[in-house]
């Protein structure tokens, strides 16, 4: 049942000596998002040539004074690039960048190689790897485990999936912007296992307010709670961020709740897909429902806490 | 809203130089379960003087090898002891263990202590209280935060809520069991924490269960799935242990199932006396109630598992 | 695994004829709630001799207009009366008005006759069985499905269990109230099935309010969806005034909002206590604490579409 | 906030004198499904010239010999006939269908009528009436409600939005197959309202299920059960028709349980698209996925019992 995906974890030499040789090859970025921004950032530090696009070109002006070089379409990085690295929000804009005007697609020749970051669906990523490689490009999917902070700090968790020679082209730039990198065999595999790593996120962040509200509204203490739960097996860094969030009313996006909430939509429908039920995730999906009615969409998704307390 | 409870946080000597100072007022303990017995065992090795009681006695023929007195009944030991703890299921066992025939309550004469660490809801260790106090007694609660592991090795987190100078009395006996304590004012309050603290921890015990069950079905390693999870900020104890039981297939019980899921009932049942709606805790309770269905309530509660994939 | 329960449905005479005999048994009844104002009205009408108590006295005053007797306590009107019917709000109410100070108990001699039609759950009125009987009395339980039109209408729908006999002996009261009657073995089984129909009712309510918000949401006719569904094969009274309710924005009772959770409540712990998964109701009665959160407890159960909607 | 949809009911004359005068377009239907075959079954018998297709041919052969006319494509029947009709089985199949080689949209030219009666999101619906009247088509939806049983008896309810004209045109064959019919406005309202239809049905599809499996487990009789269900104001054809499958384990598709597990997963996605929480059809919709997993697809939606009892 299982694909044999091989899991092979990158050491990350910039955790040992701080620095790694870049590769000579040209890099493009395009979507400059809370974790495209700490990606390139790092991508720059670490002394590659990097060429940014992103939707909204203001954004852009950060990175050139940081030595980025401006693309002005995604076609036009892809084809003035050896390898385009792409992070946007959700399946539809992921499409979109590729297959629309001046998509990606427009871009892509023999030898070019795109890589897709952003966490989406098996189909979609699957659908995308298929016109890259029909016209003679290269593809990786490298969805990332983290947040902006992981991201700034080049400590991301990254999932690849394709191509295995251009997973180990990228390594340098995975190197910059990564704690680690698996490579797990198949495109899509990355993306399911994603969505799965991010449903577990989702629910657990869910299941986090539940409890601090619990204790709140039956009059104990949020902070003894969480000094309890530090005090246990539970207890991460996760646990504590996002309780510290909470407790301090506090709810800057570091991952925002919109898209954890897309993911568990795209977790559910990947448990649909194998008729395998997921009541937590779908309980937590309901959760993350009202919280965005509530207007937490653009909030860390700890503001689900919100969705408790309304 | 909150009931100004006081945390104190005792530091723990065992820890630092492997010995304290025992107290040397009698100690009894009813009920030698998973928690129990490891909580007798440090009592001994720290060098307290125990009397125990076990519903089933040949249990108490180790800790008498191991230097404790045989009590004949709960209330026999509560009348020879000054400070007797219990640690038995359920609410129905704490309230039979007081009040039924030889119970506690037979026992109990001005002065007379009784500390209770079963995990139950706060109405049962109120009218609990109540009764020992009208006799007389002295009451605390101190459910424990833990497993069966963490019980052996002297490193529960203790929740303590009632009388305090019984509290203060029971300073070296805590320090033997305990990693640390935390004193939360009124009767109840801890009964409450410690709930939500089990609801906290059952619903994502849960979650674990579907993340690694969704990976089986759609193809991917779980062991790399707990790479991941190890690599980023979720890690954790928990989380590393419950999914090793899990791709070992080894479910022998460090916390039963049917106790998990005994708390998620009375977590829910608390949400509900104060109109707070607890949505993931439900979607567990019914994942635990179908574990329990297929026989899973004496594994351990990463048995939850099995109702993933039967 | 059925207890072979005699199902018997006795035919309603005053549907027929308007009129029956009714017994010359001293009748007894104590709550005069939504269920049984309507209940008494009706035994008074049928030419039955009623002797009423009620907590908050005034209630009373309008049965001793329309012929009834007051009776001063619980005990009195046992005492005074051959067969005492009661039917109050949950467990608790039911246990304390047997149990408590000048309560049912104390005027249980051998041959007195209790019937309880309050819905709890299995093991309080086993509970209240026994003491009963243990005094010499003769005990039914009866709850009743329907609301306060029904019962006014004298068209509940009863399901008793327990004493044979007390059942016949109740038989021209059982035709004032109601349109049919079921006897269904020993006692608690009546308790089980209530608990069941209404755990279908309140899911069902709230399936029906999710409907219709969605409806609203996605810009769709509630009035549109409730005729849609008037012409399909789920058309049924049930269905048709709970819309209404909704569509009107009128809330008075019919049947509490807090009753059907507590129902639901007792459902899934009846669920609970065979380890049988019941996710619908679990998701039901979370929706109604926060239907309750929101201050509905004292509406009609339809007002859980408040839930939706804030 | 509502779309001022028009809702019109139609008035079935084939209801009251059992004839009605045949429009005189040549009708084409594409699809011969459970709901299919029943309706061209009834546009036959009322006198309509019927040209069919289906994907697996032989179903074509005995409505050929009822006087219907083979079709060898999807593109030749809308290019033969004037209206085309088509019922299939989701949003994938429904695309195809128009999109794919030799489909509708291949046959489609200006004045050509498209009337497509699946059940799918209003996204899919939306895309295909753009598609069609962008080569001149006309484009109604007109999903039903109802089963296999309504549609053989002619009996279905019929939801319609898009060309108001072709509604009208449709009118002879509407009241072959249905028993109404609302016409809701723009394209994409009938197939909001019909999902909402179909989730109000799926969940309390699941929750009867619930019910009667806890009779059983609890020791109550399920057809005791079923007859007070029906003597209250619950009772409808619906859940008596369903109990009656359940109580004598006959699950014979009346409605496929693969269907009614699509149009949740459509109607939670409905909710999803505008942050509107669904939690009684996510929790109906994880007992369907388990059914299907117990391989029921294909049975009654009534099968979702058995997801209750394994």
């Amino acid at each position: 049942q299982e694909t044999g995906s091989t899991s092979i974890q990158a050491a990350d030499s910039t955790a040992v000596n701080g620095s790694i040789t870049p590769t000579d090859k040209k890099i493009g970025f395009l979507g400059l998002g809370l974790m495209g921004s700490g990606i390139v950032s790092n991508l720059l530090k670490m002394g590659h040539t990097v060429t940014v696009w992103n939707r909204t070109a203001e954004k852009c002006d950060l990175f050139i004074q940081e030595g980025a070089r401006l693309g002005r379409t995604p076609a036009e990085v892809v084809s003035t690039c050896d390898i385009t690295f792409a992070c946007v929000s959700d399946p539809k804009a992921a499409k979109d960048l590729v297959l629309g005007p001046s998509g990606v697609l427009q871009g892509i020749r023999p030898g070019k190689c795109y890589v897709d970051m952003s966490t989406v669906d098996a189909e979609t990523v699957t659908e995308l790897a298929q016109v890259i490689v029909s016209r003679g490009g290269r593809f990786l999917e490298a969805p990332v485990s983290g947040n902006q902070q992981l991201s700034n700090d080049g400590m991301l968790v990254i999932l690849a999936a394709g191509d295995r020679g251009l997973y180990e082209d990228c390594s340098s730039c995975f190197q910059a912007m990564g704690k680690t990198s698996f490579f797990l065999g198949e495109v899509g595999n990355a993306a399911k296992m994603m969505l799965i790593v991010n449903m577990v996120q989702g629910s657990f962040m869910a299941t986090i307010a539940e409890g601090l509200t619990l204790a709140q509204v039956t009059g104990q203490s949020q902070q003894t709670l969480l000094d309890i739960l530090n005090q246990g097996q539970l207890a991460s860094i996760f646990l504590d961020q996002k309780c510290q969030n909470i407790l301090q009313g506090n709810f800057k996006p570091d991952f925002y709740l919109k898209y954890i909430q897309k993911d568990l939509r795209l977790a559910i429908a990947l448990g649909d897909s194998v008729n395998h039920p997921t009541p937590m995730a779908a309980a937590a999906n309901e959760v993350y429902k009202r919280a965005k009615a509530l207007d937490q969409s653009d909030n860390d998704m700890s503001a689900v806490y919100r969705a408790y307390i309304h």
